[in-house]
């Protein structure tokens, strides 16, 4: 399901750094000036994506890579988590390297049940 | 950005097919049974198939390929589509192929913009 590339030892190494919740070495994954374009928006710099990352992995119960491919510059990672709100959350991260470190990052993930479970009414 | 495979040969088609919303094309690389757990939840023969993806390509603009990647049996594919609603709907899927068809698809995007897009008061 994935063939090596120096791309995706760096996604890799991030994703198994924060589906275990260590958010101190899953950032030292990323370039300083990383941009990731996420479903609510762009985030720029680490701190912002700390920002949006870190709390996610707060309700996050389990993970499940589903495929991982990459070649020098770029990776693409599918997986499926259990989180606390809710049961299925899968998502799809398109990550480039340059340098040994994440400067770009395409996240994509159905924010639909997340909102639902915070406005029940909806 | 890609590297060939049997599975992203086929996978490319289908992204071609549909893209260029030709449905007919796109359904003739799916095995009858062809099972997908799409975010609203499992699909399952290729007429359920038809019924979810078709709706979307008459309401699809454009569509540019983020990056796409396969092996033997799977394909993950990553594109942004401009829509008449959202401006902006990135889309991943992930391919199974078996014998030259396409037998099931993991596919994730982001259903809330759709949703604003029918109740903007949510």
């Amino acid at each position: 399901m994935s063939s090596s590339s120096p791309a995706l030892d760096v996604a890799m190494a991030y994703y198994n750094a924060w589906t275990s919740q260590d958010m101190d070495l899953a950032m030292s994954y990323f370039a300083d000036d990383v941009v990731c374009d996420a479903p609510a928006g762009r985030i720029e710099g680490t701190a912002a994506y700390r920002d949006f990352l870190g709390p996610f992995t707060q309700i996050l119960q389990s993970a499940e890579l589903i495929a991982a491919f990459g070649d020098d510059t770029k990776a693409v990672l599918i997986y499926d988590t259990r989180t606390l709100p809710v049961d299925s959350a899968p998502g799809a991260e398109c990550l480039t390297v340059t340098n040994g470190k994440i400067v770009y990052n395409r996240f994509i993930f159905d924010r639909l049940p997340f909102e639902q479970a915070r406005n029940p009414a909806n």
